[in-house]
Protein backbone atom coordinates (compact mmCIF):
# COMPACT_ATOMS: atom_id res chain seq x y z
CA UNK A 1 0.00 0.00 0.00
CA UNK A 2 2.90 2.25 0.72
CA UNK A 3 3.22 3.04 -2.91
CA UNK A 4 -0.45 3.80 -3.63
CA UNK A 5 -0.12 6.28 -1.01
CA UNK A 6 0.44 10.12 -2.23
CA UNK A 7 1.24 12.79 0.18
CA UNK A 8 0.45 12.60 3.50
CA UNK A 9 -3.06 14.16 4.23
CA UNK A 10 -3.89 14.04 0.59
CA UNK A 11 -7.10 12.89 -0.81
CA UNK A 12 -7.34 8.94 -0.54
CA UNK A 13 -4.79 8.65 2.07
CA UNK A 14 -4.87 7.30 6.26
CA UNK A 15 -3.90 10.56 7.28
CA UNK A 16 -6.67 12.40 5.48
CA UNK A 17 -9.12 10.03 6.64
CA UNK A 18 -7.47 10.36 10.15
CA UNK A 19 -8.13 14.68 9.80
CA UNK A 20 -11.75 13.87 8.19
CA UNK A 21 -12.50 11.64 11.45
CA UNK A 22 -11.54 14.72 13.82
CA UNK A 23 -13.78 17.23 11.68
CA UNK A 24 -16.85 14.95 12.36
CA UNK A 25 -16.22 14.51 15.87
CA UNK A 26 -15.03 17.90 16.66
CA UNK A 27 -18.63 19.41 14.58
CA UNK A 28 -20.80 16.63 16.10
CA UNK A 29 -19.95 17.86 19.84
CA UNK A 30 -20.21 21.54 18.59
CA UNK A 31 -23.86 20.84 17.37
CA UNK A 32 -24.66 19.10 20.39
CA UNK A 33 -23.54 21.47 22.74
CA UNK A 34 -25.73 23.98 20.66
CA UNK A 35 -28.49 21.89 20.15
CA UNK A 36 -29.12 20.23 23.50
CA UNK A 37 -30.67 23.41 24.51
CA UNK A 38 -33.94 24.07 23.17
CA UNK A 39 -33.14 27.98 22.82
CA UNK A 40 -30.74 28.14 19.99
CA UNK A 41 -33.52 28.77 17.55
CA UNK A 42 -34.21 32.27 19.19
CA UNK A 43 -30.81 34.36 17.91
CA UNK A 44 -30.31 34.02 14.39
CA UNK A 45 -26.38 33.53 14.96
CA UNK A 46 -27.11 30.46 16.66
CA UNK A 47 -29.63 29.42 13.77
CA UNK A 48 -27.08 30.28 11.21
CA UNK A 49 -24.28 28.34 13.21
CA UNK A 50 -26.84 24.93 13.15
CA UNK A 51 -27.69 25.70 9.46
CA UNK A 52 -23.49 25.61 8.40
CA UNK A 53 -22.56 22.44 10.94
CA UNK A 54 -25.97 20.43 9.03
CA UNK A 55 -24.34 21.02 5.94
CA UNK A 56 -20.64 20.45 7.22
CA UNK A 57 -21.37 16.66 9.17
CA UNK A 58 -22.31 15.19 5.84
CA UNK A 59 -19.68 16.55 3.52
CA UNK A 60 -17.45 15.25 5.96
CA UNK A 61 -19.12 12.15 6.59
CA UNK A 62 -19.19 11.24 2.56
CA UNK A 63 -15.19 12.51 2.35
CA UNK A 64 -14.16 10.29 5.34
CA UNK A 65 -16.33 7.40 3.59
CA UNK A 66 -14.29 8.00 0.18
CA UNK A 67 -10.98 7.60 1.76
CA UNK A 68 -12.35 4.88 3.84
CA UNK A 69 -13.10 3.37 0.87
CA UNK A 70 -9.62 4.43 -0.62
CA UNK A 71 -7.23 3.53 1.97
CA UNK A 72 -8.90 -0.37 2.79
CA UNK A 73 -9.59 -1.54 -0.84
CA UNK A 74 -6.06 -0.10 -2.06
CA UNK A 75 -7.65 1.36 -5.29
CA UNK A 76 -5.03 4.32 -6.79
CA UNK A 77 -6.65 5.73 -10.12
CA UNK A 78 -9.19 6.78 -7.96
CA UNK A 79 -6.96 9.47 -6.04
CA UNK A 80 -5.11 10.29 -9.54
CA UNK A 81 -8.21 12.29 -11.05
CA UNK A 82 -6.76 15.86 -11.18
CA UNK A 83 -11.04 17.25 -11.09
CA UNK A 84 -11.86 14.95 -8.12
CA UNK A 85 -9.29 16.30 -6.25
CA UNK A 86 -10.00 20.35 -7.33
CA UNK A 87 -13.60 19.67 -6.76
CA UNK A 88 -12.91 18.60 -3.06
CA UNK A 89 -10.04 21.55 -2.37
CA UNK A 90 -13.31 24.33 -3.41
CA UNK A 91 -15.44 22.62 -1.51
CA UNK A 92 -13.14 22.87 1.59
CA UNK A 93 -12.37 25.91 0.94
CA UNK A 94 -15.72 27.23 0.70
CA UNK A 95 -16.94 25.42 4.32
CA UNK A 96 -13.75 26.74 5.90
CA UNK A 97 -15.13 30.15 4.97
CA UNK A 98 -18.72 29.49 5.65
CA UNK A 99 -17.53 27.66 9.34
CA UNK A 100 -15.24 30.79 10.36
CA UNK A 101 -18.04 33.03 9.73
CA UNK A 102 -20.41 30.96 11.71
CA UNK A 103 -17.71 30.58 14.39
CA UNK A 104 -16.80 34.19 15.10
CA UNK A 105 -20.25 35.85 14.93
CA UNK A 106 -20.89 32.57 17.68
CA UNK A 107 -18.06 33.31 19.95
CA UNK A 108 -18.85 37.15 19.25
CA UNK A 109 -22.33 37.06 20.61
CA UNK A 110 -21.48 34.80 23.43
CA UNK A 111 -18.75 37.48 24.62
CA UNK A 112 -21.22 39.91 24.34
CA UNK A 113 -24.45 38.21 26.27
CA UNK A 114 -22.06 37.16 28.54
CA UNK A 115 -20.90 40.69 29.20
CA UNK A 116 -24.11 42.47 28.85
CA UNK A 117 -25.22 39.71 31.44
CA UNK A 118 -28.86 38.52 32.13
CA UNK A 119 -29.21 37.01 28.77
CA UNK A 120 -27.94 33.20 30.11
CA UNK A 121 -27.16 31.26 32.64
CA UNK A 122 -23.58 30.37 33.50
CA UNK A 123 -23.98 26.92 32.38
CA UNK A 124 -25.64 28.01 28.76
CA UNK A 125 -23.11 30.72 28.35
CA UNK A 126 -19.97 28.13 28.70
CA UNK A 127 -21.76 25.81 26.38
CA UNK A 128 -22.07 28.20 24.01
CA UNK A 129 -18.56 28.68 24.36
CA UNK A 130 -17.65 25.48 23.94
CA UNK A 131 -19.52 24.65 21.05
CA UNK A 132 -17.30 28.41 19.18
CA UNK A 133 -14.08 26.56 20.54
CA UNK A 134 -15.00 23.23 18.99
CA UNK A 135 -16.04 24.56 15.69
CA UNK A 136 -12.41 26.41 15.70
CA UNK A 137 -10.85 23.50 16.12
CA UNK A 138 -13.00 22.02 13.31
CA UNK A 139 -11.83 24.88 11.00
CA UNK A 140 -8.70 24.26 11.64
CA UNK A 141 -8.91 20.63 10.57
CA UNK A 142 -10.61 21.62 7.33
CA UNK A 143 -8.56 24.46 6.45
CA UNK A 144 -5.42 21.89 6.69
CA UNK A 145 -7.09 18.63 4.73
CA UNK A 146 -7.90 21.97 1.68
CA UNK A 147 -3.94 22.83 2.14
CA UNK A 148 -2.91 19.07 1.87
CA UNK A 149 -4.74 18.70 -1.38
CA UNK A 150 -4.10 21.93 -2.44
CA UNK A 151 -0.44 20.89 -2.31
CA UNK A 152 -0.74 17.70 -3.96
CA UNK A 153 -3.21 19.44 -7.24
CA UNK A 154 0.30 20.40 -9.44
CA UNK A 155 1.66 16.76 -9.26
CA UNK A 156 -1.38 15.06 -10.44
CA UNK B 1 1.71 47.48 -22.64
CA UNK B 2 -0.42 44.91 -24.10
CA UNK B 3 2.13 42.07 -23.92
CA UNK B 4 3.44 42.23 -20.73
CA UNK B 5 0.15 42.23 -18.80
CA UNK B 6 -0.53 39.17 -17.56
CA UNK B 7 -3.94 37.80 -17.07
CA UNK B 8 -6.15 40.05 -15.89
CA UNK B 9 -6.71 40.77 -12.28
CA UNK B 10 -3.46 38.92 -11.32
CA UNK B 11 -0.52 41.16 -9.46
CA UNK B 12 1.26 43.80 -11.61
CA UNK B 13 -2.19 44.52 -13.89
CA UNK B 14 -4.85 47.57 -14.30
CA UNK B 15 -7.53 45.46 -13.47
CA UNK B 16 -5.21 44.03 -10.16
CA UNK B 17 -4.71 48.06 -9.59
CA UNK B 18 -8.06 48.38 -9.30
CA UNK B 19 -9.23 45.59 -7.22
CA UNK B 20 -6.84 47.15 -4.77
CA UNK B 21 -8.63 50.53 -4.74
CA UNK B 22 -11.64 48.86 -3.99
CA UNK B 23 -10.41 47.52 -1.24
CA UNK B 24 -8.66 50.54 -0.03
CA UNK B 25 -12.57 52.70 -0.29
CA UNK B 26 -14.10 49.97 1.39
CA UNK B 27 -11.93 49.07 4.29
CA UNK B 28 -11.57 52.87 4.75
CA UNK B 29 -15.47 53.41 4.92
CA UNK B 30 -16.12 50.46 7.09
CA UNK B 31 -13.11 51.73 9.30
CA UNK B 32 -14.44 55.80 9.43
CA UNK B 33 -18.29 54.13 10.16
CA UNK B 34 -16.74 51.89 13.01
CA UNK B 35 -14.08 54.50 14.52
CA UNK B 36 -16.24 58.11 14.50
CA UNK B 37 -18.39 56.60 17.20
CA UNK B 38 -15.95 56.76 20.57
CA UNK B 39 -17.86 53.85 22.23
CA UNK B 40 -16.34 51.07 19.88
CA UNK B 41 -13.60 49.65 22.11
CA UNK B 42 -16.15 48.96 25.12
CA UNK B 43 -17.05 46.02 23.11
CA UNK B 44 -14.39 43.22 22.59
CA UNK B 45 -15.76 42.41 18.91
CA UNK B 46 -15.98 45.79 17.51
CA UNK B 47 -12.00 46.09 18.87
CA UNK B 48 -11.00 43.22 17.63
CA UNK B 49 -12.63 44.60 14.13
CA UNK B 50 -10.63 47.68 14.11
CA UNK B 51 -7.36 45.77 14.78
CA UNK B 52 -8.13 43.84 11.65
CA UNK B 53 -9.02 46.74 9.23
CA UNK B 54 -5.68 48.47 10.80
CA UNK B 55 -3.43 45.51 9.49
CA UNK B 56 -5.60 44.99 6.19
CA UNK B 57 -5.61 48.53 4.73
CA UNK B 58 -1.48 49.09 4.95
CA UNK B 59 -1.72 45.86 3.74
CA UNK B 60 -3.74 46.98 0.33
CA UNK B 61 -2.36 50.29 0.39
CA UNK B 62 1.29 48.41 -0.53
CA UNK B 63 -0.24 46.12 -2.75
CA UNK B 64 -1.68 49.07 -4.94
CA UNK B 65 1.52 50.78 -4.98
CA UNK B 66 3.46 48.48 -6.04
CA UNK B 67 0.46 47.59 -8.69
CA UNK B 68 0.65 51.01 -10.21
CA UNK B 69 4.13 51.24 -10.17
CA UNK B 70 4.15 48.02 -12.37
CA UNK B 71 1.69 49.52 -14.85
CA UNK B 72 3.29 52.80 -15.35
CA UNK B 73 6.60 51.99 -15.52
CA UNK B 74 5.99 48.84 -17.34
CA UNK B 75 8.37 46.60 -15.69
CA UNK B 76 7.32 43.36 -16.68
CA UNK B 77 10.19 41.02 -14.91
CA UNK B 78 8.71 42.31 -11.36
CA UNK B 79 5.23 39.86 -11.84
CA UNK B 80 7.36 37.25 -13.62
CA UNK B 81 8.69 36.40 -9.87
CA UNK B 82 6.78 32.85 -8.53
CA UNK B 83 8.16 33.87 -5.31
CA UNK B 84 6.86 37.18 -4.71
CA UNK B 85 2.97 35.75 -6.70
CA UNK B 86 2.72 32.93 -3.81
CA UNK B 87 3.56 35.58 -0.92
CA UNK B 88 1.17 37.53 -2.07
CA UNK B 89 -1.76 34.74 -1.91
CA UNK B 90 -1.32 33.25 1.11
CA UNK B 91 -1.17 37.14 2.42
CA UNK B 92 -4.32 37.63 0.72
CA UNK B 93 -6.03 34.26 2.17
CA UNK B 94 -4.89 35.02 5.93
CA UNK B 95 -6.41 38.24 5.45
CA UNK B 96 -9.43 37.52 3.86
CA UNK B 97 -9.84 34.50 6.97
CA UNK B 98 -9.70 37.50 9.52
CA UNK B 99 -11.63 40.07 7.88
CA UNK B 100 -14.21 37.07 7.81
CA UNK B 101 -14.23 36.46 11.47
CA UNK B 102 -14.24 40.58 12.25
CA UNK B 103 -16.83 41.18 10.14
CA UNK B 104 -19.36 37.77 10.61
CA UNK B 105 -18.82 38.62 14.35
CA UNK B 106 -19.00 42.16 14.29
CA UNK B 107 -22.48 41.84 12.06
CA UNK B 108 -23.69 38.91 14.92
CA UNK B 109 -23.47 41.28 17.70
CA UNK B 110 -25.27 44.32 15.81
CA UNK B 111 -27.99 42.02 15.09
CA UNK B 112 -27.98 40.41 18.64
CA UNK B 113 -28.03 44.48 20.14
CA UNK B 114 -30.92 45.33 17.89
CA UNK B 115 -32.66 42.37 19.18
CA UNK B 116 -32.23 43.23 22.45
CA UNK B 117 -32.37 46.57 22.50
CA UNK B 118 -31.58 49.54 24.28
CA UNK B 119 -27.36 48.99 23.73
CA UNK B 120 -27.35 51.20 20.56
CA UNK B 121 -29.84 53.66 19.20
CA UNK B 122 -31.13 53.03 15.97
CA UNK B 123 -28.80 55.56 14.28
CA UNK B 124 -25.68 53.79 15.97
CA UNK B 125 -27.03 50.78 15.07
CA UNK B 126 -27.47 51.14 11.70
CA UNK B 127 -23.92 52.43 11.64
CA UNK B 128 -22.20 49.51 12.60
CA UNK B 129 -24.33 47.39 10.18
CA UNK B 130 -22.88 49.70 7.65
CA UNK B 131 -19.20 49.13 8.63
CA UNK B 132 -19.96 45.25 8.52
CA UNK B 133 -21.74 45.14 4.91
CA UNK B 134 -18.87 47.62 3.86
CA UNK B 135 -16.32 44.61 5.39
CA UNK B 136 -18.30 42.17 3.47
CA UNK B 137 -17.86 43.61 0.15
CA UNK B 138 -13.94 44.11 0.77
CA UNK B 139 -13.76 40.73 1.90
CA UNK B 140 -15.11 39.99 -1.95
CA UNK B 141 -12.75 42.10 -3.36
CA UNK B 142 -9.85 40.60 -1.48
CA UNK B 143 -10.74 37.15 -2.19
CA UNK B 144 -10.95 37.77 -5.65
CA UNK B 145 -7.32 38.87 -6.15
CA UNK B 146 -5.92 35.96 -4.35
CA UNK B 147 -8.16 33.54 -6.36
CA UNK B 148 -6.79 35.69 -9.51
CA UNK B 149 -2.88 35.62 -8.39
CA UNK B 150 -3.80 31.42 -7.88
CA UNK B 151 -5.03 30.88 -11.11
CA UNK B 152 -1.96 32.62 -12.59
CA UNK B 153 0.66 30.72 -9.92
CA UNK B 154 1.04 27.55 -12.66
CA UNK B 155 1.67 29.50 -15.46
CA UNK B 156 4.84 31.58 -14.11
Amino acid sequence: MAETEGLPGSFGTSSSLAIRLGQIVFSTASLLFMCLDVDFYSYTVFSNFVVVMGILIPWSLTMAMVDAWSVFTDCAPRRRRRKTVFMIIVGDMFLSYILLAAAASTAGVTDAMIKAGGFCSPKLCSRYQLSAAMAFLCWFLLISSSLFNLWQLPSL
